[in-house]
């Protein structure tokens, strides 16, 4: 941006907190320190808001304890699939982690979760060549018929260039989606993708195909497939699906360019047992003035059981947690609630999501604000809000303080598949994007393991998510709510970022 | 380089190349045409000579078939483990393809090849907490018991290290060598992580552990365990033996931080059949003037069983098979006979480097030179050579010539595991030093398939060989021999780089 331009969009800023501060009563205060370049000239929140919400950053910005939270779930759980035993021992290790800090009222909220497990998976190419073929079970998948699921391989790069194949070509067949994933610093790479796995394989049953392979939704070229859920319907058949390493798909690619005939046989064993015992787990840190009002901080404590779920999503608890410890230490807490979820059954079913609706129904109206972190450890590079308008200088705000960390950019969005279930209530949606350039060669793999943990990134997202903590729950009044007609999420799949960050 | 000095290094070798002129009786040629800045002023070689190897240079380093060559095996065959059906439907594959692109004597020589398999393998940390560990039986393990074994598990980053600690702190525990490799543009860190890989299980065996873990060797961040063989000797108890992967070792090296007990139950059901039979596929370009004698380019048909063997040693076939065919096509085969060799059994042998010498020992006193292509697809970056001091001359030449590939640096070295077998006859040796800082994060894991293979990096070694292949075989006399004293290979183990390229 060019200097000679920089007033203009603090003057609209100016303007517009100016007008909502006057409605709100507040006098316009002076601006406050280290607030980045594009802070306003009039204040919807107080100056000493604004100066604790700066050392905030900066303390967090400097180092903090995230890490070790994150290493904590990923080493001494492990993955923790819904219904399996790291899943419940997660639910411990939450507990402990949340009373030992310090937060209160910590407890686990009993939610009901799917149990998926994987089994064995094996795949070859039997024919022109025989060749091995590393892949993994999507999520909710039935397993293959014993001794596996033996046919021709029919291509397409999309569920329409199936569908333009038409029914005879795919009647019977193995329909291989080689749908391609672009490496983005934003996650449009992966929404424009994710469709062959969680819509795919209920198009092709629908053509009658016997079973689906995809093109693993990832950026890397290691041989290890990414799973993620697929989204069945009740009417039409299950058939099975996994995801081939991309160096494996694209061996099939080459072989399928040859012209001759490719068969494949995959095997899975994978299967569904009875639903499971699970939990929200809930801390807070009490408000010093409307402990009822509550500001909302979600990440989901399961993971997919391929790595151990340290950037998905032990990153976003370790994020979330740590926000909210910074914010219980200071000397004075700030006047509403923060409340920590890590919730269940984010990634096949977000039945934690759900489960958190029904359970805190009555109290969602005194819910002030939520926001959502699963985007593992990259830096934070822009904040997104969803509120009624007059909550736009509020955001804008917290975007000024947000600007040193490299977030100062204002953009739709925020909320996310677990906070997201209580947005038909007008809870007004906050988030962060993330640079995901290197997310999603790790997404959902064997790859998803401690190491891939960036502390400085995790620290910035720590600043940032406190920064934006501690403002909502010190601002004078409650956010304006969504407006109803905003309320309804777009047809979102379980495990898929919020529209917003796509 | 300071230009004021550029003619320096060129004067010494003007001098050094006319007293070999002179004592060859050939007569200093006119400079050749884009033989590259160092090139000299008198020379060994012929013009005609010199600019044919140019043109070769220029035509490989433009593009050339060698990955159709390395996606045949790769994708065609896959992994070649010897013994293996790989390893089998590698050799019709190998002389189908050496046939058709119009070798001649083409033939399978028949080498018993050890036929050591993989099996089952899992593993796990059993306490303090359960982690599942992903990890690969090095090659020539014995299973564990069946059932797994079970043990404390005993750290040290090296021989010594373990040593130290001495027998009390070991008997009947998990060694865990923990000992990282550097990333380097050379293969030295890979030579100085390695021991604990070759020698570690016999060293921890005579202290009287039960089994080995090493921290595998290879500078990536995957969960692809490098596997990798190990020279259990005769007289010491052979105990299992496995590599973790890399995030994986250092998950346990967190938990052996906390301080407490950590117990490792691994699962190895690998075992050894009989020997089997293999080949070394040889084909060659036959000598217009010398037939009899012949210029020797060796690469290894075999490759571990993990990934598809594109890199190590696909690519090295590919390259000798195409820098050898190139020359084929000249209008007249250069006087000497240039023979390829694809081996049998590198990884865990060296059995096919052994029988081509003793298949061959009567005609090694006609074998003017030999190289190995073993190192993937990376830009060579220099040219070694060992023979007697006369061969000078004759390497400078070859290495003006490859300078404009990034390769005209002149080094001592050559050679290779296979062809390596013949140094002890006097044969000179050659070869180029390929920059190597990502060959090993692929090395010895699943993740050896054909999408890692760089085309112009196959281009500009086929053009080097090519070179280096066409001036051996077209100089006016046999090259000199390496002096007796200087034909032992310094103890080295299969399935390492040559000590040259360390």
């Amino acid at each position: 941006m060019k200097s000679s331009n920089r007033w203009i969009p603090a003057l609209i800023v100016s303007m517009a907190a100016l007008v909502v501060a006057v409605r709100a009563g507040a006098r316009p205060a002076p601006t406050g320190m280290n607030e980045g370049a594009n802070a306003p000239e009039r204040h919807f929140l107080s100056a000493d808001v604004r100066r604790v919400a700066v050392e905030l950053r900066e303390k967090a910005f400097a180092g903090t304890r995230a890490a070790d939270w994150v290493r904590g779930l990923s080493d001494e759980v492990g993955s923790r699939l819904s219904g399996s035993p790291g899943d419940t021992a997660s639910i411990a290790w939450a507990l402990a982690t949340l009373k030992a800090q310090g937060f209160t009222n910590v407890r686990a909220e009993k939610v009901m979760v799917p149990a998926w497990y994987r089994g064995v998976e094996t795949g070859e190419v039997t024919a022109p060549y025989k060749q091995r073929l590393i892949l993994a079970a999507l999520g909710s998948s039935p397993p293959t018929p014993e001794g596996g699921l033996e046919a021709e391989v029919v291509e397409a790069d999309s569920i329409e260039a199936m569908e333009a194949k038409g029914a005879d070509a795919v009647k019977g067949k193995i329909v291989f989606f080689n749908k391609r994933m672009e490496r983005a610093s934003e996650t449009r790479g992966y929404g424009y993708a994710v469709d062959v796995r969680t819509r795919g394989p209920v198009r092709a049953a629908q053509l009658g195909a016997a079973g689906v392979l995809i093109r693993s939704i990832g950026t890397d070229h290691n041989r290890l497939p990414h799973t993620g859920n697929v989204d069945y319907v009740a009417d039409v058949p299950k058939i099975p699906a996994a995801a081939l390493a991309i160096p494996d798909a694209e061996t099939l690619e080459r072989l399928l360019r040859q012209g001759k005939p490719v068969r494949v046989r995959f095997t899975l064993t994978c299967g569904q047992r009875p639903d499971a015992e699970s939990a929200n787990v809930i801390g807070e840190i009490r408000g010093s003035g409307k402990p009822e009002e509550i500001v909302l901080l979600g990440a989901h404590r399961d993971s997919w059981d391929l790595g151990t779920g340290a950037i998905d999503d032990g990153a976003g608890c370790g994020i979330v947690i740590e926000a909210a410890r910074l914010i219980g230490q200071l000397p004075k807490h700030p006047p509403r609630t923060i409340r920590v979820c890590l919730y269940a059954n984010e990634e096949n079913g977000i039945a934690g999501g759900k489960a958190y609706f029904k359970a805190h129904e009555a109290e969602l109206s005194k819910h002030a604000a939520a926001l959502e972190s699963d985007s593992g450890t990259d830096y934070p590079t822009a904040f997104g809000w969803t509120a009624g308008p007059s909550a736009e200088p509020f955001a804008k705000e917290v975007s000024a303080i947000l600007q040193p960390l490299g977030a100062g950019t204002l953009i739709p969005g925020g909320g996310g598949a677990d906070v997201g279930t209580i947005k038909i209530a007008g809870v007004p949606m906050f988030g962060l994007r993330q640079d995901s350039s290197r997310y999603f060669d790790y997404h959902h793999t064997a790859n998803d393991t401690f190491d891939k943990i960036d502390p400085e990134g995790l620290d910035r997202n720590v600043a940032a998510v406190a920064v934006f903590a501690y403002c909502a729950a010190s601002s004078p009044e409650m956010l304006e709510r969504i407006p109803p007609d905003k309320r309804e999420e777009p047809r979102r799949r379980p495990g898929t970022p919020a529209p917003s960050a796509r």
